[in-house]
């Protein structure tokens, strides 16, 4: 027997047991933007590192940082052979609405296939494909076929501020010739796919105050401006109604896609009807002159992700409110830059903020977009080993959401990254519900378990 | 001593006690708006009921509506003389938010010369100034210089929505010959005033549902109508950037104002400096071609209460939102209509929403906007009461907040209202620290004394 097929014998084996690691995993609430977390996003952190030492890794090490820790481990058994440097992170988004959850989001529960919690899918679920993955190969020959690192943050759902700074503390012992990465979805169920571009992220809060405290709007209504007022004038500048957006210079550094990469895209085989039911809208609504795949993947956006003023419990207040506030970001794509993208938008804001109000712009996230180039060795080892994992050649894909590291990776260690994701769209990532379908998860091990053998030249 | 000077004087030594008195009605929560506090409620209508048995009103009773009860008293021992009925509310606004008071908004605390408590003002402060006026006669004299009806209620702040009904039922127990309702403002400190006009109200909340769960904004954004955006756009549709409505027919049933009121209103002796500072804002804004106080008093509203959608937390969470909802309120002036504004109003939004989001229209309040005769004998009475009471001829003015029930009284009962209020307008009315002058609480007591002597033809 191969080391190969050993190892996938070992995984097939050791089903039930991965199952229940992982669940105890996604059962640690490790949601980095609530401070009243910290102590859990920590025992998660300890979590995989204690996983990590278990199956045989090697200077296994909690790495701090001004903010949440990495978990880092490496095997560096294979000399002459390639290293990889596999990224993922342990950290997960806030669950509320929790009211709107079937099952609690920390306590997974398998329904129909999917393991339903917070993180299962994003990205709990598919780091521990690596670590399974991993242990596979160390329990059945005690040996990877690679020289393998981990570096497992903490932060990403909150842009990742503290990493980039750790990256170039540790440029020597991170350095690898590709770093893998699952934190993403398959083109559909059954049909694998290779992520070649990512958009950027900038993230911004706007607070505007007009009358120093809550008024009474029959006394005062009429004659004071009202922020919530100014403030849905504000957002609605944003954008015209062909959801194009109205902020000047905007555009100016979107890199037009070649003709070619739009036929690729609009070959891949997406129904829009079938995205529609799912999302339950009568109607899809984008920018003017795009498809559907091409509004998520490479063009930018500016959502505002949240709203509140004045009052919103039960029943009525009559209350002119002192302060509104909202929650933007974009999404960007190459060559827009989020602090520039940033200036823009705040001299917008500015420049229509009338002054009867008091406006503050506060910045909470960045990151670079990025597009991978398709022609390197282990791009195509990636698609033999999805092959292998799934039964399907994969196909070429850019995703609309970010990993802002893997821009970092490219600046500080000069290296590319390769995005094998293993979740699906309807994943219900950021949002209740979450889950992760189980055959992609053990689909997910059977492929690593083939991209580490395809990387050392065993396969 | 005549019966005036008797009441006066036991008023000005039982100084104290009434104080005391005021504070204990001010420490039940009753919040009409909110559930929780229905008991609260309902233990303040007690309290308001053996308050008025104790000093000895007759067929005192606690009248059961389909919401919160009312209070009626009784005493018509001058037959000859007018019938006067007093209408107050004891319910209150909620206290949200909670955190910007200086002292618990249920524990009644002194502070330069002001009594700070929910409801202090509007109107606990007030009906409880009506309460010890009517005391200090039957304590001293053992009679009233006219026959005195109270009719306290108990939803004033949520609309007066089952009080018609009851005035309907009523009507023969409440048949009075004028109606006297301390619910509003002196002009200034010092300088009292009579109101002749009320503005009405309509109060609406919208609803918008785009897809049907919250999503991940990188993986949908750009490829679906974000419900919140969809808002903005609808609220900022609702007026110009010059404070003029866009609703169609917003405008067409509104009566102009005459120019010598216009003028009378002009030679009051309001600084808007001081208005405008108080307001702590830059600048003031309004409909563009009225004063600041032509806007508060004669002029139409459309004012968002508030709103709220999406992430509104600590951090930054991607989210792109299923929902998003803002609550809306017009203050009307004759002689608009509640229930028609409400149809062009929801109208105008409907036409305004896009087929990619769904619109609920849900109407929360309406009261009619009244203005009162000024030649009414009891209008005449009131502006010697107010001279002695305060030492200074009070001005006419009219007000800008609503007080449902003066319409449905006309309506209902057929006798005009006269609006006597004792409040400031800085008393911060339906928002943190609200607060009473002491010094009119006391003189609102003594105005009293003298309107029924006034009224009973005595002084």
């Amino acid at each position: 027997m191969t080391a190969i097929d050993s190892a996938l014998s070992m995984a097939d084996s050791a089903r039930t047991r991965f199952l229940d690691e992982l669940k105890a995993f996604l059962r640690i609430p490790s949601v980095s933007t609530e401070s009243r977390y910290a102590a859990e996003v920590r025992r998660c952190a300890e979590f995989v590192a204690a996983d990590l030492q278990r199956m045989g890794m090697e200077r296994v090490a909690i790495l701090p940082t001004a903010g949440h820790p990495c978990v880092y481990a490496e095997w560096l058994g294979a000399p002459g052979r390639p290293t990889v440097l596999v990224y993922g992170h342990y950290d997960v988004q806030p669950v509320d609405p929790e009211n709107l959850w079937t099952s609690p989001p920390f306590e997974p529960t398998e329904r129909d296939g999917y393991l339903y919690a917070r993180g299962a899918s994003d990205d709990k679920g598919q780091v521990h494909a690596h670590l399974k993955a991993a242990e596979a190969y160390l329990a059945s020959s005690g040996r990877l076929p690679i020289n393998l690192k981990f570096i497992i943050e903490g932060e990403e759902e909150i842009g990742s501020e503290h990493l980039p700074a750790l990256i170039r503390a540790e440029r020597t012992r991170l350095q690898a010739d590709v770093v893998v990465i699952s934190d993403g979805a398959m083109f559909a169920r059954g049909l694998p796919a290779i992520c070649y571009g990512l958009r950027g992220l900038a993230y911004w809060q706007i607070d505007l105050v007009g009358p120093r405290s809550d008024l009474h709007s029959g006394v005062y209504g009429g004659a004071v401006a009202n922020p919530i007022e100014v403030l849905a004038h504000l957002l609605a500048a944003l954008k015209d109604d062909r959801g194009r957006i109205q902020v000047p210079g905007f555009y100016d550094d979107v890199r037009e896609i070649s003709a070619e990469e739009r036929a690729r895209i609009a070959r891949l085989p997406f129904d829009e009807e079938a995205f529609r039911r799912e999302l339950g809208v009568a109607e899809l609504f984008g920018e003017e002159g795009y498809s559907t795949l091409e509004r998520r993947w490479v063009r930018p956006t500016l959502e505002i992700n949240g709203i509140v003023g004045g009052f919103t419990g039960e029943g009525s207040k009559t209350v002119l409110p002192s302060r509104a506030a909202a929650k933007l970001s974009s999404r960007l794509v190459p060559d827009q830059d989020p602090e520039r993208i940033g200036d823009l938008v705040e001299a917008y804001l500015r420049r229509l903020c009338p002054p009867t109000v008091s406006l503050t712009f506060t910045r909470l996230a960045a990151a670079q977009p990025v597009v991978t180039p398709l022609d390197h060795p282990a791009v195509r080892a990636a698609e033999r080993a999805l092959e292998h994992g799934f039964g399907r050649s994969p196909v070429y894909i850019r995703e609309g959401g970010t990993i802002p590291v893997v821009a970092t990776f490219a600046a500080e260690l000069g290296i590319p990254s390769v995005l094998v994701g293993f979740g699906l769209n309807d994943d219900h990532l950021h949002a209740p519900d979450e889950r992760f379908l189980l055959e992609n998860y053990f689909g997910g091990i059977r492929t690593l378990i083939w991209l580490w053998a395809e990387l050392g030249g065993l396969a």
